[in-house]
């Protein structure tokens, strides 16, 4: 998010009302903030991630990763990079699709830190889910090659190296180091 | 803290044999990471608060803040931007005089973001501190007007506004909400 805020204070209906925007929109406490631009480094663990997490969980009905998703709840409209939702808690619709709407806090929510990300308002937009339902929460460092863990009532904890990433229970299988993470920065041309 | 990290590993007594730098580098795993030259919102919020929690504490010998304090400890050596000690924890020399060199965590250590800081190496020397017997890590972000609140086996809070800041035990007569801490940076010309 940026602090080029929009100046007009708008109601969360009205806010749902207006267009998507491209990067997405955020509506936190009466306020409009706009998701910086994606760079490489910010889209290459976004997409990895994601996809190596429903390689895993989606055959299985087990989990379901979503990146940019629309998560509205708690009087906010936010998107997080990427927001891991339990297969039992998925929304469906009446064709058994999943909702286009999401009107619940993700299971898991990875916010992936950008070079013009300065502020602390990823660290709020984490604790905002945590305290609305969230089990997990991760923000990953690219350049200090850190990812740091949230997690309900818990002090955070820092991860880096070899340390392996702590994911949801229900995942439990699942594998993944720090290292291993920003191991996919690593893409060398052959 | 940039990114500029020289390229030599250092032991801790190598590092501690260097002549100081201004701004003043933190040796931190192994590496040496030189903090960013403060800003003047970031210069006014540390003297101010400093100022405050001094004036009303100093001649009541409940606790001492300082800046840029060189403070040693669990195989790190950080310069805090501040960094609060109860008074019972101050390290004297022979002479009754403050000693120079603090090998002790700080009871309070207070961050503040500066424009060119990566978030996530601030919070993890923030949990760093916590988990060497710090009892409360502030981190201020005074772009987002946010101050989010660290505590030892607990979930960070976010306070903004109104929002009472919390303080220690030992300072429990003390009020600052978070809309007073940023009013201090309104300090209109006459």
């Amino acid at each position: 998010m940026t602090s080029t805020d929009t100046q007009i204070k708008l109601s969360l209906v009205e806010f749902l009302e207006l267009p998507e925007t491209e990067p997405a929109s955020e509506y936190i406490n009466g306020k409009v903030y706009h998701k910086p631009m994606p760079k490489g480094r910010h889209s290459t663990l976004q997409v990895r991630l994601s996809a190596s997490i429903n390689q895993v969980y989606l055959p299985q009905q087990i989990a379901h990763a979503f990146t940019e998703l629309r998560c509205t709840f708690g009087g906010r409209s936010i998107v997080p990079d990427i927001s891991v939702f339990e297969w039992s808690r998925l929304p469906f619709n009446d064709e058994g699709e999943i909702e286009d709407s999401f009107e619940i806090s993700p299971d898991w929510v990875i916010e992936i830190l950008s070079p013009e990300q300065h502020d602390a308002r990823v660290i709020e937009k984490i604790i905002f889910c945590l305290n609305h339902g969230t089990k997990l929460g991760w923000l990953i460092d690219s350049k200090a090659r850190l990812v740091i863990i949230f997690k309900p009532q818990q002090q955070p904890e820092v991860k880096q190296d070899s340390d392996s990433l702590p994911i949801l229970d229900v995942l439990a299988d699942w594998q993944l180091s720090a290292a291993d993470l920003f191991g996919w920065l690593n893409v060398k041309r052959r």
